[in-house]
């Protein structure tokens, strides 16, 4: 089904332009009218242009039409902005059907938009990490994008690692929102009127090159404001890219999720396929999701998000 | 004068001994009587012994009367155990006249005191770093040790980098709580119970190995959460230790300063000699401060802290 995608870059600049560029092909080989905002390649310092320019990028995203508003990329440069982000513009957009897709420092905006307005992104690919990966996109990731293009993903699954241990109980979760995103980036916000005030949600956290004790203090930061167990569950994606050093002497990303365990009644779920790796599924942040739990088979169910998109329900 | 040094580890586990060992034979040099405390060398994980381990080592710190009781080391270790330290004995002990001494992680420990009972905690050396360096002591930090050893430390003084641009207008500053250390760890207490709610005070930050998008990202929580701009002043000690990238294109922490004058209206000042660095002053966290600036030259007063402590005044 041919869709229109609208590109633009609110983070970090564009470095990797073939990537971009392969990335925009494998859309358009896709199908879609690909559009590319016109400050997609900007570049200042760091960033994908100025302030301004990027805020602006954002309100063309917004003002598109367009089905999907996608990234670039990830990096650094939300939360620079985040008192300044056109956050209803981008709700009316979210509710005439335009869903904003992203990443990584992209969860400042997703929950920062939960937290003023409640409305729902997605989290997933961006263009130049997934769809302009070398050895091409990754299928579940490509499948999981299709069945939000075609609206008509439901939820999800996955398997626990049998390495984590003994599977949690986990009661029925309906009902409940689901948010979360980055770890580095979603704690940035705590503290300030963008952390989302989720209660009985479903959190869900990724991250990327943090050594397990960073992960852990941001974590125990959570857990100390009372985020933690206010929520059904919390959801643990990939952590990679860190690097072990002999200082450890066996604390590990294992040892912090045993103790995290041991300190809450709320159930950590691990293995949930998403994060900076080139598989990874849609999460609908702020939407409201069922949970359940099979053996070791997580079941996540989204079917009755936003009627007002005229997506079908289960 | 001989006083009565009480070293222990509350964070991380002391891996250079030959260091440890330097710093304590150097205190003893100086004519102090320094007691070890029996866990002091422990070692669990990352960490100079678990958490039952360091919390019973506060305890000790707090009961054993000396009138310094310094860390071993910073590193990692009381972010986890916030939950359960003595806050009371600590305190109790500190208005019996024990100064307890640290920075870095201990950034959690003095912050989390203030937030929990208002008791004053230094920010200074710790034992292997500073005493047990190899080309021996720094000769303003251990003079600043002294001034705190002999109770005649009454303030600092330092002179704002000309690399840094035109001096700030600083109206002069009194009855202003000083508080702060190690940014990555203050902010690591942002929407928890250990933040210490300090309004129109005077707000110092250093930290080590952090790349200016991350100084700048925890700048922008603390601006986003409100906290910088109910200060009297935001003081800025010694980022050090972090790799600039190509990426970065004129990103720099002279960029990350500059934007941050430009969005508060409360003066930042620049130049503390205080951070991961040799050359560091003591500072009591907590204690109620007089600032003035006279052309370029900074002076910070504390003259009028805590009665009790049998300290004389100005």
């Amino acid at each position: 089904m041919s869709k229109h995608i609208y590109i633009y870059s609110p983070s970090s600049a564009v470095r990797d332009k073939a990537a971009f560029r392969r990335g925009v092909k494998r859309l358009q080989a896709l199908g879609h009218t690909v559009e590319v905002d016109e400050a997609a390649l900007s570049s200042h310092q760091r960033f994908a242009g100025d302030d301004e320019t990027r805020l602006a990028a954002i309100g063309r995203a917004a003002a598109s039409g367009a089905q999907i508003a996608l990234i670039s990329r990830g990096g650094y440069g939300l939360t620079r902005i985040l008192d300044a982000i056109p956050y209803k513009a981008v709700a009316k957009a979210v509710s005439r059907g335009t869903e904003f897709v992203g990443l990584s420092d992209f969860t400042a905006f997703q929950n920062a938009l939960l937290a003023k307005t409640g409305a729902v992104s997605w989290a997933g690919p961006s263009v130049g990490e997934d769809f302009g990966a070398v050895d091409g996109p990754d299928d579940i990731m490509e499948a999981c994008f299709d069945d939000l293009i075609c609206g008509q993903g439901e939820g999800t699954g996955w398997r626990l690692p049998a390495r984590d241990g003994e599977a949690p109980t986990l009661r029925h979760v309906h009902d409940a929102v689901l948010w979360g995103g980055n770890l580095s980036v979603l704690v940035s916000l705590l503290g300030t009127p963008y952390f989302p005030g989720v209660d009985k949600g479903v959190l869900f956290l990724e991250d990327v090159h943090e050594h397990p004790y960073r992960l852990e203090r941001m974590l125990d930061q959570l857990r100390h404001a009372g985020v933690l167990a206010r929520q059904r569950a919390v959801v643990l994606g990939q952590f990679t890219s860190f690097k072990k050093v002999p200082h450890d002497k066996g604390f590990s990303l294992r040892t912090v999720v045993d103790r995290l365990r041991s300190q809450l009644k709320v159930p950590v779920l691990t293995g949930l396929p998403f994060g900076h790796v080139p598989t990874k599924v849609l999460l609908p942040v702020g939407a409201k999701v069922e949970m359940a739990l099979d053996g070791r088979d997580v079941f996540m169910v989204w079917g009755h998000r936003d009627a007002h998109h005229g997506h079908h329900h289960h």
